[in-house]
């Protein structure tokens, strides 16, 4: 993993993968008593920084393995990463969902081109149907995190925030980062180093869910006692990767962790505030932005996702906005 | 008013005023069956294009004019447009305000760090206070369209656009603009002409605010019947400007004409698709592009703002999401 693989991504994903702006406002700054910018990938292609890695894996692929398809297993942003990938590349894809799975969710990985092949989570073992249908079809699995080039897809956010901070005068700052299994903070953090080494990666997590702040402490890889019960559910994975955790380890200034109330009050002030729709999970890192103490006077937030359900989005709005 | 003075404006707010991105969704796309691209000026600074007539008037005034001060007349987006480019200037600047405008918009007017006086609506005329106020301190005028100025800051957009719409490989389409006195619709009219000859501007009003549209089809300047009555508040202007109208008198293609209700619709559509915030009056041009017959496979429309109630948000949401 290095900034030549990442900046290849790039190369790969320009014209279908969006630069997207990062975004700060004067009244934010002033209600927080410090500057906040935000790296709006809310405001990327499929909703989330997602089409990065999946644009990134799908495109480096040989052309037979490209032609024979691609799976994953997601529920959310992941899938409609990878299929849109697919999709663009004529590529078969198979997302593997469990039947429970919100009816909208399915609907909008279908819409994206891909096959849906539903599991029963109570019965049925996803690795071994991902395992078989990968087998029968010669498809290639595109995992969320633990792949590199994934992370180098995600480690373009990086290339791109090395260059907007430095032109807004940013040369310090810590660069707060929603984290599940550390695909984007640990991509981001190589981008960083190698370009804008005074901004910092540190990751974000909700309560609960902070196997990367333990296992960043401990030095080994920790899990999560539970695999559910945030809002935040785009960043609940049991616990780092592989591959990212030994670059977090080495390049991660001290992480964050933050309650689902902080990630919904960063929800409605990102809509007051920003005008952009984030969701729970995609919210987490500008919680830690806002709400953090000791933070010096210029942070920097990546807001990861925005496709929310508009309840959850409501409840936002009325309890904080 | 001419391409050279769109292009000094666009090098004056050079890293003041944002690059806007023009935003689409493959699912969007799909629902409506056109390709629908929305530049996005609910993401400018102070959430609306309002900052760039706002920056360009006031970065264009002699040293000793900016030091005596600015004044506008307005409870809203052009209020904050004019405010924040007069305190980067640290030029003063008065913003006269109806005493029962939202307190909300009172407080972020002055936190942008305007001086806002207050006037009674029926009991005082606005005109002969602000006469008074600018003669007595010495301050400059800044009207909401009708100057030149303000016009070609505006048109500022209608650069942005060009290069974006040239690196999508769009050639030909219609940009739907959110119109009230037409200074943007002017200003994006003027640009393209110059420099994207295929993509046409269209107003955008709402339904028995159509000033615009009436005045086109008249060849005369018409006037509204009313002075409220729809939630499209940022857009209800009497009657197209002076300057503007023989611009787009000249330029623009057929009108639209939409419902509150489209807006309504077309502000869900972008929460949901797009992950922006809307403020009704700026989606009347998105709604436009959503909902019009006959239009091509290509349109283009332009969000001009996303200062809105979360109560007005909610119901959108409710109502359409």
């Amino acid at each position: 993993m290095n900034l030549a693989m990442i900046e290849a991504a790039a190369a790969r994903m320009a014209g279908h993968v969006r630069r997207t702006p990062l975004l700060n406002a004067p009244l934010l700054d002033r209600a927080v008593g410090r500057r906040v910018f935000v790296k709006a990938e809310c405001l990327q292609i499929t909703g989330s920084f997602k089409a990065r890695g999946g644009w990134s894996a799908v495109s480096a692929l040989p052309v037979d393995a490209c032609k024979r398809g691609v799976i994953a297993f997601s529920s959310g942003n992941h899938a409609q990463g990878v299929a849109y990938a697919a999709a663009a590349h004529g590529a078969p894809c198979v997302i593997l969902m469990p039947s429970d799975a919100p009816a909208v969710k399915i609907a909008n990985t279908r819409a994206y081109g891909a096959e849906v092949v539903l599991y029963d989570r109570a019965t049925e073992d996803r690795d071994a149907i991902g395992a078989r249908l990968a087998e029968a079809r010669g498809l290639t699995l595109i995992r969320p995190y633990d792949d590199p080039e994934v992370i180098a897809g995600q480690g373009t956010v990086g290339l791109e925030l090395a260059d907007q901070a430095a032109d807004a005068g940013i040369t310090q700052a810590p660069v707060f980062v929603c984290c599940g299994g550390g695909g984007l903070s640990s991509g981001i953090a190589l981008a960083l180093q190698a370009l804008a080494p005074g901004l910092k990666v540190r990751t974000a997590e909700p309560v609960g869910f902070d196997d990367m702040a333990r296992s960043l402490a401990s030095g080994r890889r920790e899990r999560n006692a539970a695999a559910s019960g945030s809002i935040c559910d785009a960043i609940l994975t049991p616990s780092p990767g592989e591959l990212t955790f030994p670059i977090l380890s080495t390049l991660a200034g001290p992480s964050a962790v933050v309650t689902d109330d902080q990630a919904l009050h960063a929800m409605a002030l990102a809509f007051t505030h920003l005008r952009v729709v984030l969701e729970p999970g995609g919210a987490v890192a500008l919680a830690a932005a806002l709400f953090g103490d000791g933070l010096p006077d210029t942070v920097i937030a990546v807001a990861t996702g925005g496709n929310v359900e508009r309840s959850t989005f409501a409840t936002a709005l009325e309890r904080f906005a």
